[in-house]
Parts: structure tokens; C-alpha cells; sequence
């Protein structure tokens, strides 16, 4: 096992330089025309999408107690991996291979908002996969998910924007779905205590949503950017109060988890963020805030009563609980209040 | 007491979910108005001041070393619920009952730092008060904020501007009144040694404080903007330097205090916001930041040395000496200058 | 030793008191001019400026695990006489030593970008330096720097945008020239097992790094803004990747150190500052990323190894591999793209 182990550890560099070696030759073929990127607008949102998908989501890997800082590391490779793939994905898919002063900086933040689906799907096989499967599964993704957009646009008339904001969904069901091909870890592995390093970063993670949420989910918007903003802004509130009375509630001696809080922000952005474009008014992002904390919270409290043999898929991080029902949640609300 | 903290507990989420209750049914009937949100200017300096709040003053709160990341909990509980009922209040007294596209976004960031009130206040009964209480306070003071605002335009002729400024003095003294009706807590409870964790979060508030301290400031002038913005620049670097200097000079083993310099750079920013509309120069900013600076470090030096049974009301977190007077300092200062 | 070093504790707050009034004497006198700061643009850079030089910088500081937070509270001292400083002589130069309106801040973020030099430095005596050296460092070094920009400007033709991003390069050997008139530390110094605490803080700082580079090397562009952010961005993600893969091959358990995570995302990003001017394609940038991200990795690698007295110049922190040597590259790499 540790001979094995110290060959692996020998092909992951070179794998990874492999890629980065492909990526430089295709943007030297692909991206080498004079005045690429035009002078347009600088938003300032471009850094919030950034901030938000290596703080606010990033952190939120910390819950697993056992990876901690280490498994930050491996996601800011697979985000700055993703990265350079997405952008190039996103060019190429754009206005085919030959493309110049079109592409703008709109792109450059599709590709960085599409990179959220890798570190969501990245949460649900955490401690299960290797590097080099992951760095496999990022490169899989990115295509995958550039390909569903491009169905929803062509056959199911979705406008690019809702297509964007399906990625939690994606990235959650793409992530349960490599999980389920990996074998179940052993029971009792989730009921290690906490460190006060987690209890940290699931603090900052939670402030860092608050402050970038809103900016990520009216990024890609072109109208009503403000209205966004405030729904998000009050959806949070609402999953953070509702969070704190169920955590409360759920606890064995009553105590308040910031992890519970922590997921209880993001299910309250990710629903907001599919259901956007559809929220004329604070009441509705405040109800769809307060159920969208209801399903994590209460989701991991009855996943730690059922039995781990009884699900098929052991969900490691409760992406499913967190960003795929919520996302789920969130698609329905914007149909019914698109109708 | 076991049973009784038993009871207790069960009371808490339902009190939190009937105040979201009532929220959420206030702004069904208020806020159902189309068009609610006039699609004008996108003001970045609305994620700065909850950046500010949370990271700046949040932070603030982990000097109790026996408390840190649940008094930060607890906070953010109040700041969602507050944020929420402060939007309400500011609604209601914006325009009547009936308002329609009226209520600009500038309303909105004049309700999210009306809710720095309550967490300065919060500061002062910081392990004194139950969660039961935090929530009746945050309610209360809002409304209170609110009516301390009306009159002080209607008879004292102050700005709009210059009574949201007064948000620190306000909370500060609030902060203290209640605190005068909780019994005073033994001495000696001060003297921990600071954690790790707890000089982490100070250093990390310093340097959010730092970054957005002008922001927070300037977000609600409409005029001389830049002019805020580089008053309290200089105002905190003469704070952290001098704090420096007297943390050196009072701490026994002359080891710097990174508490210290996070109280001294608060009260530099707190005496600038109150009398930055009429500071022509940086060098009045950088002398009320010397001052600022001197005020808490002192304070806190000689409050040590006093005996607690001498004072009436025990300031648990120097709530007095960071924010009550910086901003009486800076409230003297800002109309010895407009004279 | 130990009354001497009383003695010494005794001298350090009055001499930086000193400076502190010398500065206020000379605001006083120099910037009492009515509508000093013309109420222009107001750039939310400046903030990204401050964010980037006090968490990108600042926690680069954390990798000596001896001395950790402590050496960011001096940190912080200094940059906040550093500012200070900076500003008045670069008010001085601009435009004599009367100037009314013709002050932009321009002027004040050029100010601010000057005083990573210092930042810089400090990292290089980390450790062998005293505050009162600090302190006089500090003031030296920024005349220094001004001087350093004028000659450029004056002798070599170089533009004031490019002479301000050898902040780095004069930062980095004025930093090592001052480390050479120190003694060498005893070896075995740097072999210290590294804390949960500096692992986080070299996290966040690359983090920050991540988020704040391209504002950084883009805020004194007035052309091409966009071109340099995405250049960064692209640098920053391939020099994450190499490092990656650098840090698995280079140490001896091929654990991933975020330590060279960090230091690859510093050297990533001063290249490409030296070089933005000049860079066309994102390509460019990537190889500059990549080859940026070599040295530190390989120079602290090969560092180790190498006998300490075999070098005259100890390097405490690496600052030669991290800022000295990616600055030239950027230099020579702006040289051979110019043409």
C-alpha cells in the first residue's frame, strides 16, 4: 500500500502539469487574437464571484472535520484547474473556434460562475476520491455542464441566465452521481467532534455568504440586478433566523451550530438564486429563505437517525440536503411564479 | 435550574419563528407593492457596510474570551432578525403606510447600518443577557433608534445624515441602560488569557475594520464622498499607531495588545463617523483619531485598576470606552467645527 | 539583557509618538488647503489596494510560525505610518510643496501601492529587526522609493506606472540589502513544524491573494484596466496549479504545503504586475505564471539544502525567491515583449 501510494503520489504532479501544459497551447491557439478582451465595463462583481465560490462555498468542506485545511488546498486546484478549462469551454462553444473581439467579460464570469458546479459536486465525494480523480471529474464536469446548458437553451427554451443558475443543481446531482459509484464509508464517521478551526471557518464561511451572495446571484442578471440583490439579501435572513430556532430544536442539549447555520445560508442563497429572476417581492424570497433552511438542517437530523445501509448513496457532506433540494425547491418556486 | 434551562430552551426557536412569522406577514401586507424597488443606481457600498457590521464590530464581541464564536452566533441572529424589522420600521416611517416606488435602495442601506445600534448594544450585556432578551432588545431598540432619529429632525433640526451617524452613541448608551438592570458580574472575569482563536478574530477584525471603516462612513453622505473616505483613512492609521504606542506604555510586560489596537482603530472610526461632515482637513482627522484611540485603551487601563463595586454599571466589554465616548468626542467636534 | 530591554520597551511608544506628531505638524502645514481632494471618481479600488497589501501581504509574514500574529500587528504599525508617510511625500513631489485642488486620489492610491515596498522589506528582517529599526526603516524606505521613481522617470524614461510596479523589486533588495548588515541566524531555524494557526492564515492569504491581485495590479492602469485584471487572473490560476504539483514533488512526504501555495500565488502575481503593460494574450500570462511559481518553490527547496553560511545573506522569509527574483523576470519579460 505505501509503495503503491508513493507511485500514485509520483503521477499526480504530472498529470496535473500535463493539463496545465494543454491548456496554455490551446489558449495560444485559440486565444491569440489582438484585442481579445474589449474595453468595456469593469463590474466590480467579477472579484464577488470569486470571493463567494472560494469563501462562502470553499468553507463549507471544512464540516468534514477530518479534511479541514487540506481538503481547501486540493479545492482551490480544482477551482483554478476549472478555471482555465471553463473560460476555454465557454470561448469555444461561444461563437465557434475563431472567435476575437466578441468575447467579453460577461464570458470570463459565466466561466468563473460555472466553476461553482465542481466545488459543489467536489463536497460530495470529499475523502472518497483521489486527486487524479478529481482532477478527471473537473475536467468531465465542465464539458458536462457547458453541454446541459446548451440543451436547455436549444430544447428546452431556458434563457442562458436560468440555465447559469442551474448549477447548484448540476453540480449537486453530477456530484451524488460519481458518490454512488464509490463505496460507502463506514458509519460513525460524521460524529467527530468539532475543531475550533471548523467552528472558524464555518463562521467566516457564513459571513463571507452573506456579504457575496447577492452579488453572485445578480451577476449574470442584464435587468432588476437590484431586486435580485434584496431578495437574496432577505432570504438569508430569513434561513438564518429559521436556522438558528431548528438548530436549536435539533440539537441533542440545545446548543447553536454554526455548521447548521453555515448550510442553512446556502440552501436560503441557492433557492433564491434559481428563483430569481421570478421574485417580485421581499415576502416571497422570505418564504422561499425560511423553507429553503427547513431541508438541510432537518435533512441531516433525520440522515444521522436512518440506518447508512438503508440509502444507496452515502451523501459525505449533505450536498444533496444542501444544494440539491434546495435548487430543486428553487426551480419550482420560479415555474410557479413564472406562471 | 437544569429543568428550568430545559423549558427555557423549548421557548426560544418558537419566540424567534413567531417574530420571522410576524416579519414575513408585515411585508406581505406593506411590501406587495410593484415596482417596490426603483431599478436605480447599484451602490457597492451596501455589501460594505454589512461587511463592516459583521466582520468590524461583529469581531469586536470575541474579546470576551469565554464567549467568541457563540457570542459571534448570537450576533449574527440579531443582525438577521434586525435587518429585517429595521427594513419594516424604516418602510413605515418612510412615506406612511402606502408607499409604492419611494423606497429607494438608499432607504434600505439607511436600515442596515440602523441595526449597528443593536449590535454595539449587544456588546455591553455580552453573557449577561439570554437569548430571550437579545430578541426583545433587538426589537425594541430598533423602534427606539427609529423615534430618536424622528425627533431629532423634527426638534433638533439635525440631518437625516448626521442622526444616523449618532447610531453608536445611541447604541452605546442603550447598551448601558439595559445593562444597568442586570446584576454585575463577580471580578476577576476579564483577567482570562486570550485564546488563540480570540487574538486571531482581533487581528482579523483590525483589518476588516481597516477596509471598510470608509465605506461605512461615506455610504450615506451624498455629497464629499472622497473627503469622508480619506478622514477616516488617516483618522485610523494615526488610531492603530497611536494605540501601538499605549498599548506598549499600559500592558504590563510590554507586549503589544491586538485587542487594544481593534478597540483604539473602533473608536477612531466611531469619532470620525460623527463629525465627518464637517472635517475640512486630514489633520483635524488625524488629531480626533489620536484622541479616539486614547479613550478606550485608558479607559480599559485605569478600569482595571478601579474597583468594580465603584461603579453602578459594569461595562462588560468596554462598550463606554470604545464607542459611548469616541462618539461624544467626536458629536463635540463636529459642532466646534461647524461653528 | 532584561533592563535593557526595559529601558528599551520604555523608548519604543515615544518615538513612534514622535513621528506621529511630526506627521500631524506636517499635514498641518502642508494639506490645509480648502477642497483639497477634488470630489472625482471615487474609485472602489483604493479599498483592494488596502485589502490586497494587508492579507495578501500581511499574513505572507505568517510563515515564520515563531512569530505569527505578532509580527502582523507590527505589520500593521508600520503600514500605518508607512501611509502617512507616503502620502505627504508623495504630496510633496507632485506639484512643489504648495498644492491646492491638484491632489487626486490618484495621488493618495499611488501613496498607498508605495508603501508595499515596506511591507516587502519587512518580511526580509523578520525577526532580527527591533520597532525602533522598524520604525526608521519605514521612513527611509519610502523616500527611498520616491527618489527611486523620480530617477527612473527623470534619467531612464521610464513612465510613472511602470516605475510604480518596481514596488516589488526595490522592496524586495532594499529589504535584503538592510538583512545583510544583520547577523545570520543559527540554522534550523525555519524546520519548526508549522501550526494550525499559520496553516490558516497562509490559507486566507491566498485566498485574499486570489480575490485582490488583479485590483492591484490594475488600479494605476488608465488604459487596458481589463486586460490586465484577466491577465492576473489567468497568471494567478496556472501559478496555483504548478504550485501544486511542485509542492507534491518537492516535499519529502509529497504532503501539499499551503506555504508554497501562497508564496507561487505572491511570485504569480508580481511577475505579471511587472509585465501587464505589455501582455497581450492570456497565454503570455500563463507561462509567466508558470515560470513565476518555480522560483519560490525550487528556491526554498534548493535553499534548504544548501549549507546557511555558504550564503552571505540570510533570507528569512524567502523574500528573495518570492518578490526579488519574480520581479526581474516580470521586468525582462515586459523588456522582451515591449520590443
Amino acid at each position: 500500500m505505501s509503495s503503491k501510494y508513493r507511485n500514485f503520489r509520483n503521477s499526480v504532479p504530472w498529470l496535473i502539469l500535463f493539463w496545465e501544459a494543454v491548456f496554455i497551447i490551446l489558449f495560444y491557439f485559440f486565444f491569440s487574437v489582438a484585442g481579445l478582451i474589449a474595453p468595456d465595463f469593469l463590474d466590480p462583481a467579477f472579484q464577488d464571484v470569486s470571493h463567494m465560490m472560494i469563501f462562502g462555498l470553499g468553507f463549507f468542506l471544512s464540516f468534514l472535520k477530518r479534511y479541514g485545511l487540506s481538503s481547501i488546498g486540493l479545492n482551490l486546484l480544482i477551482i483554478a484547474l476549472a478555471v482555465q478549462w471553463s473560460v476555454l469551454i465557454e470561448g469555444f462553444s461561444c461563437s465557434g473556434i475563431i472567435f476575437s473581439s466578441s468575447f467579453f467579460s460577461y464570458s470570463i464570469i459565466k466561466a468563473t460562475v460555472s466553476v461553482t458546479a465542481v466545488v459543489i459536486s467536489f463536497a460530495a465525494i470529499l475523502g472518497k476520491a483521489n486527486p487524479v480523480q478529481l482532477v478527471v471529474m473537473t475536467i468531465v464536469e465542465i464539458a458536462a455542464f457547458r453541454l446541459n446548458r446548451w440543451i436547455s437553451k436549444m430544447y428546452l427554451q431556458i434563457t442562458d441566465l436560468a440555465s447559469m443558475m442551474h448549477v447548484h443543481l448540476f453540480g449537486a446531482y453530477f456530484g451524488l452521481a460519481v458518490s454512488a459509484s464509490f463505496p460507502v464509508l463506514q458509519p460513525g464517521f460524521e460524529k467527530s467532534a468539532s475543531t475550533p478551526t471548523s467552528c472558524l471557518l464555518s463562521v467566516l464561511g457564513t459571513l463571507f455568504l452573506w456579504v457575496f451572495w447577492p452579488s453572485f446571484n445578480s451577476v449574470l442578471a442584464v435587468e432588476r440586478k437590484n431586486n435580485i440583490i434584496y431578495s437574496t439579501y432577505f432570504a438569508l435572513a430569513v434561513s438564518a433566523v429559521t436556522a438558528f430556532a431548528l438548530s436549536v430544536l435539533t440539537t441533542k442539549d440545545g446548543k447553536l451550530s454554526m455548521a447548521h447555520i453555515h448550510r442553512a445560508t446556502l440552501a436560503g442563497g441557492v433557492t433564491v438564486s434559481c428563483a430569481a429572476g421570478s421574485i417580485q417581492y421581499p415576502w416571497i424570497a422570505m418564504i422561499l429563505g425560511l423553507l429553503a433552511s427547513v431541508v438541510p438542517i432537518l435533512g441531516s437530523h433525520f440522515l444521522q437517525r436512518s440506518l447508512p445501509p438503508a440509502i444507496k448513496i452515502h451523501d459525505v457532506s449533505g450536498v444533496h440536503f444542501t444544494f440539491g433540494l434546495p435548487a430543486v425547491l428553487g426551480a419550482l418556486a420560479h415555474i410557479i411564479l413564472y406562471i
